[in-house]
């Protein structure tokens, strides 16, 4: 329902309850692809998991740690993007993540929603940093965090399994002082 | 942040924290008026009060009971409208509530913001009947009832106490079949 | 076990969970008397889920804004009468309910033990207002309502469904400076 | 309110809020008589710390392992009896606990309010064992253990700390089946 | 993993979830033996029992109020030993349990366990008295009382159900007074 | 009071309540020293802080996803080292950290005590994973993570404000099937 806009053809949506049908179809649709790199997709096997999920959302946007925005292109529901922010260490730094139907890549969404919320990340809630931590192999998602002026900050061993399959991570990171609005 | 819009002028944000200064602002040039009306006044003393009032819209919003938006004329917040969402007795019932800075009355501008509300209620949130309680004597109120097309369903006598008067107040209310979207 | 006398033969106990066997036993045999009024009828299968709703009674008689008496007619377990009380608004305010089974009607039973309860509500919690409502159908209980001395003060369109019927509901209330202990 | 009858002068009150006044009225004129005897003493400033006791009282009554009475000689709070529940070990047992104003004693009252409470443990809750613990030199207290026909089943010594004064302790105890009505 | 110790072929381990396998086959192997004197013995059927059991026990010693230990021979998993710590009636107090393997009786291993125990209790939680109750028939337990210098203080008839038997329990007590260490 | 042995001089303690006395004075005496590389160090002014946050590490240790230990050498408490634990991301993961009072540097002891950290992480605690971040120019922290046999994994700028100033801070970590045990 409540939306941001972010040009003719593009808009974010606070993720709500009333999403629920669509992301779990589009989420279905995409298995296949979804499985090599979206650690929570086997706990996504109806709409009622996808309501539980959303309602987490709602809870930790409550508490003004979490923001999670379902993605329309043309009005239509086609991916997601997610913004944890933690506090410690004395600085406010916030992690993205996302993902977009396999049918809508190669438009540039993912690049300007991502970009959108770097825009609310460093001047709604007053960030220092944001990072985006990429499975090596996943050259897609290197490619969006390189294009939001991010740099690489390291490279994690054998820090996550998906799918059964050990993988190396990637960190990129961009501080407030980098960032400018498109 | 995240918008609905009603009309070119008109549109309401989903409560959040970074609305907290405006709306203690105009909170405050209000209490003359405000302190008639609404029986929460005393308790908003400073931005920090309006604060904790806004991350309690939220947690309720999470639990989809209830929704809360500033309204925005011109982008200037001028006011705002709740909707308590409540079950039980077999149907699924909501509760309008609002109030609108001195200045910006008599531009129709709470009539179509709560129209929008009613809207949000039938159709997202599937409700069966929304009801308007007024003090009777608050007539700007109770005009707003019934130009929303809510019917008069009983006059309750002593029913609230604000600021030390103890008031009557009229009960509207319109069903989901009697609601036509403007 | 503990008592409240109103007269040679009828009397109130606190509800407890010795009263569930024969609270359940009465409600049962009532069964297909009560089911066009009471909402709750077909969550109490068993003598559990009345020993259940006994316990929810007691703990909301120990937050002291809810009373639920068993009625008894020489001794015996006849009915059920409550309380419900609710701050907020700037007054106290109590809503009564009861059931009374078929056998036992006609005898003014739940007249006197509902005026017991407007006296403790009066005189023991100190409410300002005591409401009744009942389904505008449900003759017997409206009679209830306007015996004990209390005004009409509205008539509530499709408020409730209760097996599967949408009625109708009066709201009926006395105040504090209406109220005469019989 | 509620109240539970013993003979023509004296009857037990389930323990309420509306007690509050008279309790702590009672307990600070006999606050030096107590102050040898009773822990809790200290705790009890004002008519809120009894507010706050009787509550809690409510809130264990309501989870069915506490039962907290107020005792009336001719409709006059004269003292307080409490009966606290254990489950564990295989059996249920219960301790008994009370105080009673100094002007009223030498009356049998204690004994006869003692005597109820064990009547409502082995036949309302059905427990299999009802214990009292007193200081070895209260003996007015041991007196009304022994006529109560319990047992002395041992002494504990540097069991209690009252007032800065280190006690030994009598354990007192009564089975069900060697329990009489009287 | 981390020990206290007490002689060359003895020490105790602060009970951690890697007990978990051994000391539920130890348990498993004394089930005929354990079965008269040990109240909890049905509830552990599996190795998952004990681990709910060990959990507990961390809870309870990050509050202070309870340790409990295995006892190793020659660092062989012999038994448990555990302190219970409770505060009131301005004193405060432990109280004593334990359990051993059959095959490793007769050699005054819970003797040393125990005494490790009451010095714990005394010099670094300063408890003023500790407590160790036990069923009268189980004289190989009576006897580790006396030997520890405990005081006999009371018999509780019927105090204690275990498989179906009721029994007698004996108490005993030692002060801090009375402690020497070994 | 609970051990784990290192080697004649070193031993490790679980931390524990009696140990606040000795971490506080050595703390405060660090004070100097600490302050630039210790984020907590504001928040600890009194032995009863720091009695708090050895509860909380009691606390922690008891949902077995952290251990906290006191280092002592020669019997003397010298330091502290922490392991905690995370699971997610399909792996089990830990993190480092400690403190060492200033007089007690150059004698290799956080060497000897992180490493016996690694040991109860990757052998009691089946962790897949050890990471160290250490603020960069910390040159005595980042030698010990090297001569644990740590691989630098990335550096990430900007990560941690102490005593207000910004500070690049290194990530180093090792692998289940790096360690060797010393």
């Amino acid at each position: 329902m409540f939306k941001l806009e972010i040009d003719d053809t593009l808009h974010l949506e606070l993720t709500h309850p009333s999403h629920a049908q669509d992301a779990f179809c589009l989420t279905d649709k995409n298995r296949e692809l979804f499985k090599t790199w979206l650690l929570w997709l086997d706990g996504v096997q109806s709409v009622e998991d996808t309501k539980t999920f959303i309602n987490r959302t709602l809870e930790r946007y409550a508490k003004q740690n979490y923001i999670n925005c379902m993605v329309f292109h043309n009005n239509t529901l086609v991916g997601n993007v997610e913004l944890s922010i933690k506090k410690g260490y004395g600085i406010k730094k916030g992690e993205l993540g996302y993902w977009l139907g396999a049918e809508f890549h190669g438009k540039g969404i993912m690049q300007k929603a991502t970009a959108k919320m770097l825009e609310i990340g460093f001047e709604q809630y007053d960030l220092d940093k944001i990072m985006l931590k990429c499975a090596v192999k996943n050259e897609r998602s290197c490619n969006v965090a390189q294009k939001l002026g991010m740099s690489h900050e390291g490279r994690q061993r054998d820090e996550i399994v998906v799918n059964g399959v050990v993988m190396d991570v990637d960190i990129y990171a961009i501080l407030k002082r980098e960032f400018r609005r498109v």
